[in-house]
């Protein structure tokens, strides 16, 4: 498969290319990286005996590789680790999409979808990066003031590596689309928007009364809006 | 299989017994319908030529019974119809746990997890009380006020109904828990929490001015955190 760095669009491909709704479509590197760090949680959807699963988990990204994580131990782990095919999305919804008609009713969203392989991280150098990834994912600069794994944790973190190749995002932004014919309909119509926000962070009961909560905790945002 | 309706639990069967963290377990009817209730879309994972394919879209909830819809020609709609397995997400991301470790970095989430197959609606009165149960679920109160979906548009929507039987969530609550040497490394811990917030609506466009912005626009709220 054809990765076109150069003109910062991803290609689509049989499955990534969006039937339904099209001109929502968008394969832009830049589009898709921002969804990728905007949101928390991805899902993660492979085959095991024939039927499909589907796990939530955290991620990470550098670069165009998701990082996903978790125990040796991990069912889901241990499947994708032997080289199955996955299915990982991140949706961030923006707003609800209010219309005359119910048929009209609808969400603004972001959507990301990857397909691949996911393959063990097994260089000690890589594996550190991507475990820097996950916590400076959801707490920018938090990295350098915690305690860094130790090789146990090391050895006790399975890291999937899925390269950014087939994917492919949807967004849907505006006011709700009716028909011409509901235009005089008597009730209200346009968009809600949501956003995820943080409320005043709950320190550690074990924590020392000396240690001042950062301004990443107090004043933690996510860019989970379009920008 | 066996529902427990009787006794509020859900029967844990083989794929919906929590392995990892099983003390996060949760099989409680109240506790799912609250997670079902409180999220807004659902990802959908379906085996399609031997691999998974996972989709985000919208749902609605009437009693044991998860509705999923969309146009007659998605991919989606039309694989699941054909009465193939699904495995269906919800999850809320309710805080990020801030250890001072990087490896006991977590997350405070709620997920519902529901394998099962997916039946078409094909009677009237329950296609039109699940279609209700859509624009409900984003906004309780507004179905009275809109057009009601006519009889091309009843034509033109495929629902489907996924039992509630085979169900299981996982909930994790509360503070880091850090490693008892790590206790005293220099650095805040605790829990950011996140909640989903509405900002001001938007007005439709095309909306007469002599419509008033209803009240469940204006201070829309969702039941995003533990209640």
């Amino acid at each position: 498969m054809k990765r076109q760095s150069e003109a910062g669009q991803f290609a689509p491909t049989e499955r990534t290319t969006v039937r339904r709704g099209a001109r929502r479509a968008n394969y832009d590197r830049e589009t898709i990286h921002r969804i990728l760090d905007a949101g928390l949680v991805c899902q993660v959807g492979f085959v095991v005996d024939g039927r499909a699963a589907v796990i939530p988990t955290a991620y990470g990204r550098i670069d165009d590789v998701l990082y996903l994580h978790g125990s040796p131990a991990s069912r889901m782990l241990r499947a994708l680790q032997s080289g199955i095919d996955v299915c990982v999305t991140v949706t961030l919804v923006d707003g609800l999409v209010l219309a005359r008609s119910a048929f009209h009713h609808s969400m603004n969203y972001r959507s990301v979808v990857i397909y691949g392989q996911a393959a063990v991280v097994s260089d000690p150098r890589e594996k550190l990066a991507a475990l820097r990834a996950f916590v400076e994912h959801i707490t920018p600069g938090r990295w350098p003031e915690v305690r860094e794994p130790n090789p146990g944790e090391l050895a006790g973190t399975l890291v999937l590596a899925l390269p950014l190749v087939e994917v492919s995002a949807k967004v849907r932004t505006g006011p709700p689309v009716d028909d011409e014919a509901d235009l005089d309909w008597p009730v209200w119509a346009g968009v809600i928007p949501l956003e995820t926000r943080a409320s005043a962070p709950i320190r550690d009961p074990l924590l020392a009364e000396t240690i001042a909560t950062p301004a990443y905790a107090l004043e933690y945002t996510r860019p989970l809006r379009p920008e």
